[in-house]
């Protein structure tokens, strides 16, 4: 059993990251691509939608921007 | 001069200082208050009010939820 770090899989890190994913889907694009244009590592993306990493506000923020949407509305999305 | 942090002054960073400040303000509570019930050290959420910390998303939430508010509604005060 791997060591998870002590924030994974927090359930808000958990619906932030389904909320990531199922807006990306809708938006028909891939993690490679929100990457390139939220300008982070891919696999970083992978990260944030298994919940495994605490986005800070400014991540948060460009990965919003890249699919058009406001940090209020992906909070919404995520139900935070 | 002193050496600002790169996320210092961020735009963003500021706008949702200024709206964590507003909202604390208009809760009556201090900043001592405000770090108590979300957890966290008082001279962070002076730090975040000055607008000098990119907030991860879990500490977010503490922050919103010690002020009875949703991260979402957080990010519409803050504009964001």
């Amino acid at each position: 059993m791997p060591n998870l770090s002590k924030n994974r899989q927090d359930p808000a890190l958990v619906a932030l990251g389904e909320a990531l994913r199922r807006i990306r889907l809708n938006h028909d694009i891939s993690q490679e691509r929100l990457a390139l244009l939220a300008e982070v590592d891919r696999s970083y993306v992978g990260r944030v939608e298994r919940g495994d990493n605490n986005v800070a506000l400014l991540t948060l923020l460009k990965l919003a921007n890249a699919l058009n949407i406001t940090a209020a509305e992906l909070m919404v999305e995520a139900g935070l």
